[in-house]
């Protein structure tokens, strides 16, 4: 792996920490230092602008635009939509003595910015020297509300140094942004006030200019008086002079509300000015307090602490990465609205359009599943809702059922290379097992006979019309594919596809022919609503039991037909400028060797790790880890677990680091165009499946405590149908705690055990 | 195949015939009645525009704009070219009364159109009924100058024929024309000439918006006085007014000049006046006769005869056919310049952008060989003056030496599908072939040493860098290709490129070697400039001789890894109506079945048929052609050479009837589109390879004539090393005559033969 840390942020426990400023980091401070409560998000750019490169960015979950596309051929997409940039609400200008503040620009000292995990802040200081001789101290902090979807803050507060005297102040909201790769905005103005009588209050609402979404974007800002409107055409601020006095902090408080309505737009600004009343009426403290707790909320139950062996601190840099990935993930999404997805950067940037992949099932779904079960249940309905674009998509395809889109905010395919879109059935399979994975570790039966089995139903149409036979065995598979390594394309019997395939209609065949018994009046609403025929589950099955899926004698899996005789490539060989491959290779290169992408293989023997020995996993990771590149950022975590399975620690704990601090170091030297927030949810995965050998895909839960050399101690606490459970991994064995909920049977070493009141220790092994 | 003729025209040996309007067909004949003369295109369209439904375009060989792509992926193309429409020297208004002539909106009868093929031209006659009750005959006469390049004509005849009195008439020259795909005018006026003492003389240069070529078109008019300017933006015209008496003819002569200079624009108006004086020199009756002298020669030595058998006359299709094929190839491209190709669709249309496809060196080259072996010459030499940019395209896809374009106007790779641009390699190996059989027919080894072998050191030097191995047995071959069946893509060991990469690499090094030995200046002149390194040739025997070609026991090649295992559907079973396939099926699905587009183990067994016995053919044939939609133009031809080989005439002749009468029946439904110029070259192919039997790629001509039953006799000319070859295949045998030059060996159903002074007659068998 050519993968090298950047490190550049102090190690913190608690605190992702800059000090000083490196301009030629600003993108990727920016990234790093972005705040979400999943309705918003905002990247860690400088409130008061300047010339500093910058990613400016304050995102809406669920705003997009459309854009057309050249028609092609049938079942390629034409018409796409991506993420833009919404109001940006921390839009301040500072100037004294007619210098404006720009760190670009200005003479400054003492830079500092920290993220506050435990508190969900982010906070900037520094002094600025003005050319004037003055020096005033700066300290800006912000947060957006994690109780209140609608709500961000932002505290500026002005300490004259050596000085009394006046500052020029602009506080405001602004609809003029660009989207950079774009280089457009997509905004225009439909309403604005700056009441008089109000006091230091603007709103503003703009509506998009070809999905028509609108949004409405107010503030009120108390500490700097009434100001004098300013309104541009798509902006509206307030100037206005503040008089320090030296040695007496000034705070200037800014409370905004950022209200969206997807298509009907009617009443959103009555709504807009009710929210922003709500919001006036609460102080920056009070919702600051309010911040703090649920935090500390969020720490107390999912919280994964690790202490290192010794006295090296060691893996200070560890858990600062781990808490860094739960706080991305709980920031990004926690089940907040079932309109929102996880996309593959979250709300932290404009790359890869704010659309979700199939990481969301693949990658995030565990997360909450075990910390949040109500948010796990939200992306799935996202998933039922979505249904019936994804049967429009699989007609499209000129298939039956439903194909899940390969990139969607909307539920919508928006992904334009067809070599993606139509060729890869991840998404869909990821659908069913994410249904199963949450019913299964839920309980939640409910769920699947109202939503989850005619999803079931919609994705094994669909993998029964795409199936197709071997001319000579009789064998069904996939052909012309792309599995999840996207290093091959066209292939056939995608070992991937092939398995998640035959497992997904034999779940969906489980599932309907138990909903026909436990639930036989819902089973015979689905039927008339799916018009579900005769003979169709049984023949989901017969697929699935001649589904091909070539193995060597030692059980070895061709990744697909023909890959064995694939060209040999040695990765080491390829020179570390080289990467990324796509931007230095010509494309067609990287199609015909026998490297991988990502885990296909291993994937599978991952997502269903009950099913295969752990002989058969050691066998084809032997064969398949030396050809993978991780040139996607969530293979690593996948081999870190398998390796640690296999007894493979020191391979475990390499693989590890980098899914930890995959951003904060950098490591794939883009982490300026925002988080890898699907991947870094890898991190977290990686600590309880790899180390923790937790196994959810049986009957039972599985644990097989591993814990590397470098640590002492690993705890962390699982929800898990309505008990919590502490988990305490050390030298000399593993402690199970419940600390709510009732006793539950489980498998550690393979061996069944009961977690009860007492807790239940198990020597390491 | 699901190809059903659309019979439209009236059939006759020398003409194409249009009785009757109908606007339905308006742009089926528009392309059918289209005229050329390599660097001038012109369709059938009306000289006086109108109402009627018409794809109006005037080409210019070498003419083109450009566009930028958005930026993909490396080796991905992110600029293409296109051709454009240039001036419409048509340009032609007549109104009587007040009512304009529109064939869309007046009443008019007897209408015929007629494109005579002895002499390039193309005639349409009417009569107008004007609503003020006068009857206008009008003849409109036009053809482009097959000895001048840059000259074309038009005769208006009017004949009052109830009535005396006065016809408003105008005519000019305009550069306001669209390109109809991109709804775009790419020309600006840069200079335009209505001199007032020179008489009806209209002058305009223009210059392409992005690609900055400048086109100079001006036309004198005689017979219509001296007319008032008449200017506008992109456009000159005279207007006049006519009178006109019962029962005389009025005719009105324009000859037009269209001068074209690539880049240097510095003189171009000037050789443009001094064209226009030149062609002003020669009335439009002397130069009608230079052009029917022009066609007659072409007959005298390019006519294929066609005699059927009984009294049916059933192949009076057939024969106009296949002299319509001849004509169009005649018109197309004659050697005029090395900077011209040939597209697709020659200069009849503005599908397929004006790009010249390996359709060249495949389909069209073997009827210069033998017909024109100069014009041959110069399409090697467009392929030589275009290395420089297969080099660069090779450098781009990360290989060495050179890679030919899929699709090019200017030598540049214009195919903006990666699928295809980056993944075929039959231009290639194309261009290797074409220079073996050029020097195999015309034995014109100075040629091959001073071009042919630097291209083929390209060219191998390509295929070298492309080739991997397998694995296991250490054999080469081609990974992530598309070979000629466009309907599998990303496949390794495509048999057609295997093959032709082994021949083209062995007869690079065998050319290379012979150079060596035969002119040692040239070959150290080439190793230096190319810097031939010590060991490259021997590389290239390697590689050749180490090449996959997986094959059964009964000799069935496999047309690539797994092919034999992809599932099968039966072509015959697909309903007409989703044909053509791209525009019925999700774009994906045509990849994944066993069915081929077009010939890819058939193509090589007949490109380099002496090298492959019958018994190997026939279990291929046999095999593959069930599985062969024939959704390529060019691929029934083949088929219909295979199948004559083998015996199977009723299916020989069968597809040949598709292959001669294409475009004249409309047989794909888009003729309107333009002409399949570059497919209907193989039904003259057809008749030669399939009939006659003749194959070239051997050392000596080979013979094998057999006459379908449906026709009596075949004749045809052949020009083969300085000599003229006349062939006459009857019922009892074929007669060879020797009409120019000396004896000649040749092979006649596998036996020695001399074809001599005396002629040779052979039985047939």
């Amino acid at each position: 792996m050519a993968k090298i840390a950047d490190r550049y942020f102090h190690t913190d426990p608690w605190k992702v920490i800059e000090r000083g400023f490196n301009p030629a980091y600003a993108r990727v401070s920016e990234s790093v230092f972005a705040l979400s409560n999943e309705a918003l998000g905002v990247r860690g750019c400088f409130d008061e602008g300047g010339s500093v490169d910058s990613l400016r960015g304050a995102y809406v979950n669920g705003v997009y635009e459309l854009e057309e596309l050249p028609k092609s051929y049938r079942g390629i997409v034409d018409k796409t939509h991506f993420m833009i940039p919404a109001a940006d609400w921390l839009d301040t200008r500072v100037s004294v003595d007619g210098e404006t503040l720009d760190l670009g620009k200005v003479r400054f000292s003492g830079f500092s910015r920290e993220l506050d995990m435990r508190a969900g802040t982010l906070t900037r200081r520094f002094v600025w020297h003005t050319e004037s001789g003055k020096d005033l101290c700066l300290t800006f902090l912000r947060f957006v509300d994690m109780n209140h979807g609608e709500r961000a803050y932002q505290r500026i507060t002005f300490e004259a140094l050596n000085f009394s005297g006046s500052v020029e102040f602009a506080s405001g909201i602004t609809f003029d942004v660009k989207h950079e790769g774009r280089n457009a905005c997509f905004w225009e103005a439909t309403r604005a006030e700056l009441p008089a009588d109000r006091g230091f209050i603007c709103a503003i609402q703009a509506r998009t200019r070809s999905s028509g979404q609108e949004v409405f974007t107010a503030a009120v800002v108390t500490g700097a008086g009434e100001g004098r409107a300013n309104r541009g055409k798509k902006a509206v601020a307030r100037d206005t002079t503040l008089e320090l006095t030296k040695g007496t902090p000034l705070h200037i408080d800014k409370r905004a509300v950022i209200l969206f309505n997807g298509t009907d737009g009617e009443s959103l600004w009555e709504s807009g000015q009710t929210a922003l009343r709500e919001t006036a009426a609460v102080s920056l403290d009070e919702a600051l307090e309010a911040q703090k707790a649920y935090w500390g909320e969020h720490w107390r139950v999912s919280d994964v602490i690790i202490e290192p062996s010794g006295e090296t601190g060691a893996a200070d840099g560890e858990q600062q990465g781990v808490r860094f990935c739960s706080f991305q993930m709980a920031q990004t999404y926690n089940g907040g609205s079932v309109r929102h997805n996880i996309g593959a950067k979250g709300l932290t940037g404009e790359a890869y359009n704010g659309h979700a992949f199939w990481d969301t099932e693949t990658c995030c779904l565990p997360f909450y599943l075990f910390t949040n079960p109500a948010a796990a249940k939200s992306l799935l309905i996202f998933r039922y809702n979505t249904l019936p674009q994804a049967i429009e998509r699989a007609k499209a395809l000129d298939c039956e059922g439903a194909c899940y889109p390969v990139a969607t905010l909307n539920g919508d395919e928006a992904c334009n290379l067809w070599q993606h879109a139509s060729l890869q059935f991840q998404p869909s399979t990821a659908v069913a097992y994410g249904i199963r994975n949450y019913t299964q570790v839920t309980g939640d039966t409910g769920f699947l006979w109202e939503y989850g089995a005619e999803m079931l139903l919609q994705i094994a149409r669909f993998l029964k019309s795409r199936a197709a036979q071997n001319p000579h065995t009789g064998e069904y598979g996939y052909y012309g594919v792309m599995g999840p390594d996207e290093f091959h394309m066209m292939v056939h019997n995608n070992a991937y596809t092939n398995y998640m395939g035959k497992r997904s209609l034999e779940y969906a065949a489980e599932t309907l022919l138990a909903l026909q018994t436990e639930k036989p009046e819902i089973f015979a609403r689905l039927r008339e609503k799916t018009d579900l025929r005769e003979g169709e589950i049984g023949l989901w099955r017969e697929i699935a039991g001649r589904m091909a899926l070539p193995v060597t004698e030692e059980g070895l899996f061709e990744q697909h037909d023909g890959y064995f005789n694939l060209p040999h490539i040695d990765i080491h060989a390829i020179p570390v400028a080289e990467f990324p491959l796509y931007d230095h290779w010509s494309y067609d290169r990287i199609y015909r060797t026998d490297m991988i992408k990502q885990p296909d293989v291993l994937m599978y023997l991952y997502l269903y790790g009950t099913s295969f020995s752990t002989a058969v996993k050691r066998v084809n990771y032997e064969f398949y880890e030396p050809r993978t590149i991780h040139e996607s950022s969530l293979a690593p975590a996948i081999h870190s677990i398998l390796a640690a399975e296999l007894g493979k620690m020191e391979e475990a704990v390499s693989f590890f680091g980098y899914a930890t601090r995959l951003d904060l170091d950098n490591y794939n030297r883009n982490t300026r165009e925002g988080l890898h927030t699907t991947s870094i949810a890898m991190a977290w995965v990686n600590i309880v499946y790899g180390f923790a050998g937790l196994r959810s895909d049986g009957d039972l839960l599985r644990f097989a405590p591993r814990l590397p050399d470098r640590w002492s101690r690993l705890r962390f606490s699982l929800t898990y149908r309505d008990r919590v459970i502490k988990i305490e991994m050390t030298r000399e064995g593993s402690r199970f705690a419940l600390t709510e909920g009732e006793a539950v049977e489980a498998l550690v070493y393979g061996r069944p055990a009961v977690i009860g009141k007492d807790g239940l220790f198990v020597p390491a092994e």
